[in-house]
């Protein structure tokens, strides 16, 4: 149990009890005894939440989804895939790209997360300028309720207004309204080609100027990634890339679609860096080239998480020409806090991940922390952006959800809730709890 | 107030008070004053809905959006557009399209419907088959509920998932759970070329099998429409196009995007059309022939409306490769039930429209039109789709809710409703009336 009391925040907690149901029924099953003891439910895929999400306290039961991994179909014709929720999402995604199909969500955690807890996180990735989240994937899902119901909402077809839109409801939740434990998405033709090119800086601000330069110029990029100075240093310390460890900060920058023209597009999108005093563009000349750079971006976390005891990832998001804006006040309250922080930034979205290197045992380094934290979140609100761009609010940011929607907003939240499980035993204590999971107290 | 009795159903109610806000404090001091007095709320904008959503009864008073009616802001470096719901949704289409950018949802009422009727009805239109529906790029919106109390949820940033997703609860809630007073879409780049062919068929069930071999060469064209006989017929009678009058049906494929690839995609399409046995594919070779065929598919509601005493949209969906077998039982029923049909479909995402020439004032010919709708829904339930693919649920179908989603899902909605509307002031006897309003009753 001891394994399931963990997820990829430092917080942790303790599980009492831990049931691995191996159909919708079994799930549904435990949940009307549960909800008839009122012993509270926290649902979990693989746990690579990075919002202490699916951190259980003593009493609860963790319900993994594991087991429950299959493939229930894919539809060539009808370009929809159906899973169970405990399939690893990088097989799920592969499995479809081997019909020549694409799922777009591709969270960096993708070759360990479960499809269901990035459907119930509504997970994000690389790729969200150009193709959207899941969100805007999922058109159907089978859920079981806290009262033991089991429902299926949304379905195979690409219109479907028949009713509340419950798909929608249910991804992003968090496992607070129901366990999902099935789900459909829409899925889209593989694009043909895909080009990479790296853009160095001197400046950092310049970097995230040059981002909305490329959208003004019709351009919308696969992926447009920032990765700053600190984050650079440790991606070289680890596994040497040629990334330059003089510059402030690089884009890379992936275009994808018919061959005939991503050449194009790729020159756009360089011009735009150039003009936005790039002092380098490199464009990937085969597909080894442009591996090797995805492969520094995607090393930046088990980077960082070497490099110090506690690697925690922070997400905001913000209208994405507000990015530079932004960034400036990160690096600003970074230095007056004295932490050391690495940022990248899925830049084309304007969702920022500060990552703050620090040690949890520290507890008044964790306050500081905190206060880092919750200055960023005022910013990005400030500046018309959310909470969270992609990893949910969980504990860690449970206590601000009221500095975005107000009273009235959390109220609506909260009744919802309420009325989906009326005896508060799904996940409870997450997304609603005012005081949250404080870092200087809850770390394992 | 006779004029806000009706909707574009033949169904008629009467309005016993109309208000008109002009700012969302007074739609909500509007409903504020209801809720405490308990005067029942129908929302809406134009009116253009085909489901009776908008159809009052008497003691109900209507709340029309129509004078909130400006564009808040076109945001360019952040592709996203922010309106009340009262303007034109053609009107908010142009503004967006003098900058360059394009809002894709393009439902046939567009140069009358309101944008917010759109969002509350979360409208399709012909370009769903590669660009989605109003669902899928309303990012953000304020809603006033019953209670008086304004919310704003999700927001400008391409990423959030901050707190549940209540942006896409009120997305095709039909005016039932809040009224929408301001509202927020994503944009996308405006495809550089656009190119349009007619495809003619002498079968039926050829034309529709066409459409899954066009996906399955992996071209997804922006628009992808079928048209039968009958409709040819009113349409050639009505505004002559040179669509023939002895091919059973034709595909209307329109393709976009960059200028260099589009000719490429039509001509894959075209040669999925001849293998499927179209006997003629017609490509129009200038804006001028494009706009042409376009404007006669925009003529077929008209063409049809003229051609009888009453016409009746029909709308359900199915899993694309299902569209075949559905055409084939929809003209089936039809004939068994002697009634005449025009059927267009938005074909690619399997949206089939079968319109019903009929007469309101003949009350067994309209209980057999209730049959006929019966027997095709729950036709199209059997093949896993839904009861409505974008004209809503409202009076029309509530009765069939139940078929779709079964007494759990039905249930979960309603105590939704209950939540939000606990008096049930908002649009009551919509979504949920087991007994809806009967055709052969209800014509105005």
């Amino acid at each position: 149990m001891a394994a399931y009391a963990y997820d990829a925040t430092p917080l942790a907690g303790e599980a009492s009890a831990v049931a691995l149901p191996r159909s919708a029924d079994q799930a549904a099953a435990v949940l009307r005894v549960c909800n008839r003891e009122g012993v509270p439910v926290v649902p979990r895929g693989a746990g690579t939440n990075l919002s202490g999400g699916t951190i259980p306290q003593r009493g609860m039961l963790v319900m993994a989804m594991t087991r429950m991994d299959r493939i229930i179909e894919i539809d060539v014709d009808n370009l929809t895939a159906t899973a169970q929720p405990g399939i690893v999402l990088g097989k799920f995604k592969a499995a479809i790209e081997a019909k020549g199909l694409l799922y777009p969500p591709d969270p960096s955690s993708m070759q360990v997360a479960s499809f269901g807890g990035t459907v119930a996180e509504s997970a994000g990735g690389l790729s969200g300028v150009k193709y959207g989240t899941t969100r805007d994937y999922v058109i159907g899902l089978e859920a079981a309720l806290a009262n033991g119901d089991l429902i299926r909402v949304g379905g195979k077809t690409l219109k479907n207004v028949s009713g509340y839109d419950l798909t929608h409801l249910f991804v992003g939740s968090e496992g607070t309204l129901g366990v999902i434990t099935e789900a459909t998405v829409r899925l889209i033709p593989l694009p043909e080609a895909r080009r990479t090119a790296l853009a160095v800086f001197n400046l950092l601000e310049d970097a995230a100027e040059a981002v909305s330069e490329i959208i003004r110029r019709k351009v919308v990029p696969r992926s447009l990634e920032l990765i700053d100075s600190e984050s650079i240093k440790h991606i070289e310390a680890y596994k040497p890339a040629g990334l330059p460890l003089d510059a402030e900060a690089v884009l890379l920058i992936e275009v994808d679609g018919r061959a005939s023209h991503v050449d194009e597009d790729l020159a756009l999108a360089a011009a735009a860096c150039r003009d936005m005093r790039a002092r380098e563009v490199r464009i990937a000349t085969n597909a080894r080239e442009a591996e090797a750079l995805w492969a520094a971006r995607r090393s930046h976390y088990p980077a960082l998480a070497r490099a110090c005891p506690t690697i925690i990832i922070e997400d905001v998001c913000v209208p994405r020409h507000h990015l530079p804006r932004m960034v400036k006040m990160v690096k600003e309250a970074s230095r007056r806090h004295g932490l050391k922080i690495g940022m990248v930034a899925h830049a084309g979205e304007g969702n920022l991940h500060p990552d703050i290197l620090c040690d949890a045992r520290n507890a008044e380094e964790m306050r500081r922390v905190e206060q880092f934290i919750e200055e960023i979140v005022r910013e990005a609100l400030s500046l018309g952006g959310t909470l969270t761009g992609e990893h949910g609010i969980g504990s860690m940011k449970a206590p601000f959800l009221a500095w975005q929607f107000g009273a009235a907003g959390v109220e609506t939240m909260k009744r919802i809730k309420a009325t989906l499980d009326p005896k508060g035993i799904l996940n409870p204590d997450k997304l609603f709890s005012e005081g949250g999971m404080k870092l200087s107290r809850s770390c394992g």
